[in-house]
């Protein structure tokens, strides 16, 4: 369940982004949406489980990352627990030159954080994990403590209404999203072990992030489906290296097809990503 | 796991105000933590549940709510999951008239929240959840949008460093956490299923709340182990009725002895402060 020996986390992305593998793929199975074979045999975890063998070992050669998000698989109860835990064990038995940053966006105060460090980093054992900032970095000490792990924070979210509060001027021409990124950048970022999020649908806010975070990583979710376009990510999102940034696209990949040709589907699309990625960047 | 038929949350929850029992019992078990006794077995989801049991049966006639904090469990892996559903399942079953919020301080995107409404409603079977507000009231709607389940919504928690955002100014005298409050008061609680969440810790902030939200529930977190006291609380806390809201305790109830006479030792603890919380009510 730990981190695999002698590979930190930023080395291994620093590797694949090297080569411009910078796609992160959501693993979010909606039982509903798996191929009819898969949900034949009514055991869940061993379908979910088998689902996500499928996809990571199409489209791992593409990417530098995986993403589950844990909702989908609470949605399953703890059978659906179950599978994400294998999940996770088998990427880094099979591919541990890649990460996997798991989507949980907890945050507590710090009594409990504890609790949610064990349960996603030991129980879990993801290398990587999303987190609401609205507790402040007191409260999220206990996962930030994790130097060997990764903590993205959120700063500005994908959906459409974001800006509700993450947009509230907090002075002059400061939005909040920005004082977000100023503090985890200059103050929680101290073990360089954070990274932040910023939605695909929201290109110029990537770039004043950017300029803000230097060249720590950013997750970049909501293209695809959402509705980002890749030319306007990479055009602004990039470090100073051209690497930096996990592009995170779910449905389009996992859902090429609910046939069952759902892998060759999921290759197809993931390839497909990596070459618009690669083109994008050189663009 | 649905809820008890005929008896909506607010109404439960108003019932037990009536007659001044407003005391909310955290259930946030800690294996290390719990009697010895319980832990010879080592068949975790068997432990907990019998641990959460004795609590439960210990403090329901003192209570309004139990509120099982998802990260102790989730640190228990999927036995620990389980334990948690078989709890709420055990309080619908043998205390009707009380509710379970489940302390969860989930956020993500639209789609994603569709996933965790389902992990929280159908599958844990909660009556109420607490969420974070910074991806905005879009993003929630899956959630508010259960309108028979209650959502709790994060407006000033208990920790010492909550003021990192939350104080920010973002107007004349108004700082974020009242303009998540004001939002969730005018905008959110449009089904009337709407709460906030204000720590035991900043009374002054409590009463600018109540001032804001009207006669809306409020959850006050961090009375007893983190430092907060009952007549300052419910000296500005309470609404129009005198009931509206719910004051947490977990540690020092549910490990009030961490030998044998655990459980009457929690029935004594919650007892004194099933007191102490009408002594001041009148005071």
């Amino acid at each position: 369940m730990s981190q695999v020996a002698g590979q930190v986390w930023t080395e291994r992305l620093q590797r694949r982004w090297a080569d411009g593998r910078m796609l992160c793929v959501g693993l979010d199975p909606v039982w509903d949406r798996l191929p009819v074979a898969l949900r034949g045999s009514a055991h869940v975890e061993e379908s979910i489980y088998r689902f996500n063998q499928a996809i990571i070992d199409a489209t791992a050669e593409f990417a530098c990352a995986f993403k589950p998000n844990i909702a989908y698989y609470e949605a399953l109860g703890s059978e659906g627990l179950s599978a994400l835990s294998r999940t996770v064990a088998y990427v880094h038995a099979q591919y541990p030159e890649l990460i996997v940053l798991l989507d949980a966006k907890r945050g507590d105060i710090a009594s409990t954080n504890e609790a949610y460090a064990v349960a996603m980093f030991d129980v879990l054992g993801a290398d990587a994990v999303t987190v609401s900032p609205y507790l402040g970095a007191e409260a999220l000490e206990p996962i930030l403590a994790r130097a060997d792990r990764g903590v993205f924070v959120l700063v500005k979210t994908s959906n459409p209404g974001a800006g509700e509060f993450q947009d509230i001027q907090i002075g002059p021409n400061e939005p909040l999203y920005e004082g977000v990124a100023r503090r985890v950048a200059t103050a929680w970022n101290s073990r360089e072990n954070c990274g932040v999020v910023v939605g695909a649908t929201y290109p110029a806010e990537i770039g004043r992030v950017r300029e803000i975070i230097g060249d720590m990583p950013m997750l970049i979710p909501g293209v695809g489906a959402q509705g980002g376009t890749l030319g306007d990510v990479l055009g602004v999102g990039l470090d100073s290296t051209g690497g930096g940034v996990l592009i995170n696209v779910s449905r389009r990949v996992i859902y090429a097809s609910t046939d069952e040709d759902y892998a060759v589907a999921a290759a197809g699309e993931a390839g497909q990503l990596a070459d618009e990625i690669l083109l994008a960047r050189h663009g």
